[in-house]
């Protein structure tokens, strides 16, 4: 069976969107059992928002949805990986491809991931 | 100031350990402060192991530490990625090079990473 352990962590699996071309992580979000089969159903990523405390069909809004190529899922059934396709290029609010646009190496942090829209004219 | 905001969820943050060469998401795992701080210290990645409630330096049992290259953090400072280098080949401890070696695609289940070693040979 390829499903989630929802019941080991209150309900939730942490969910990792990793571009299925360049292999870059671009985001973490968790899901839910809802969450997890509204995904299988449409091809496309759902997540459950905790800060909204509500379904969230990603890139719902501003159309830059997560097609769902491939999903992982690891040794101990407690975290998934998303293979996807960002539509619009980017899946950070802030227009960044990533959210993980920032590094620390050798103890210098720098930017590591591209703006690709400006979440002014995305989010209005 | 790049440091996970611990306060958010509880004392941990989870962290993505990605193959820093091939980009392949290896596991994922937490880490609390003190692993945060070891992590830093001694550029190998350390966790705290929520199974057996103490710090985990990875592979400090195995040999199989994962040499840190850098570290990403998100946009609100609740996730990390780690870009590794892992010593053995492998990050699960199953003997396979990651702990998502279960792949769904198109409805067909396929095992997407290889065997690296032979588990009984390595924890005695």
């Amino acid at each position: 069976m390829f499903a989630p352990d929802f019941d080991k962590q209150g309900g939730l699996v942490p969910a990792i969107a990793q571009d299925a071309d360049t292999g870059e992580v671009l985001m973490l979000a968790y899901m839910n059992e809802e969450a997890w089969k509204r995904t299988l159903e449409t091809g496309e990523a759902h997540y459950w928002s905790r800060s909204r405390q509500c379904l969230w069909h990603k890139g719902g809004t501003s159309g830059h949805v997560q097609k769902v190529r491939s999903i992982r899922i690891d040794c101990d059934d407690d975290t998934l990986v998303l293979m996807i396709e960002q539509v619009g290029g980017a899946a950070c609010h802030t227009g960044r491809r990533s959210c993980f646009f920032r590094e620390l190496v050798n103890g210098e942090v720098s930017e590591c991931s591209p703006m690709v829209f400006d979440p002014k004219e995305v989010y209005r």
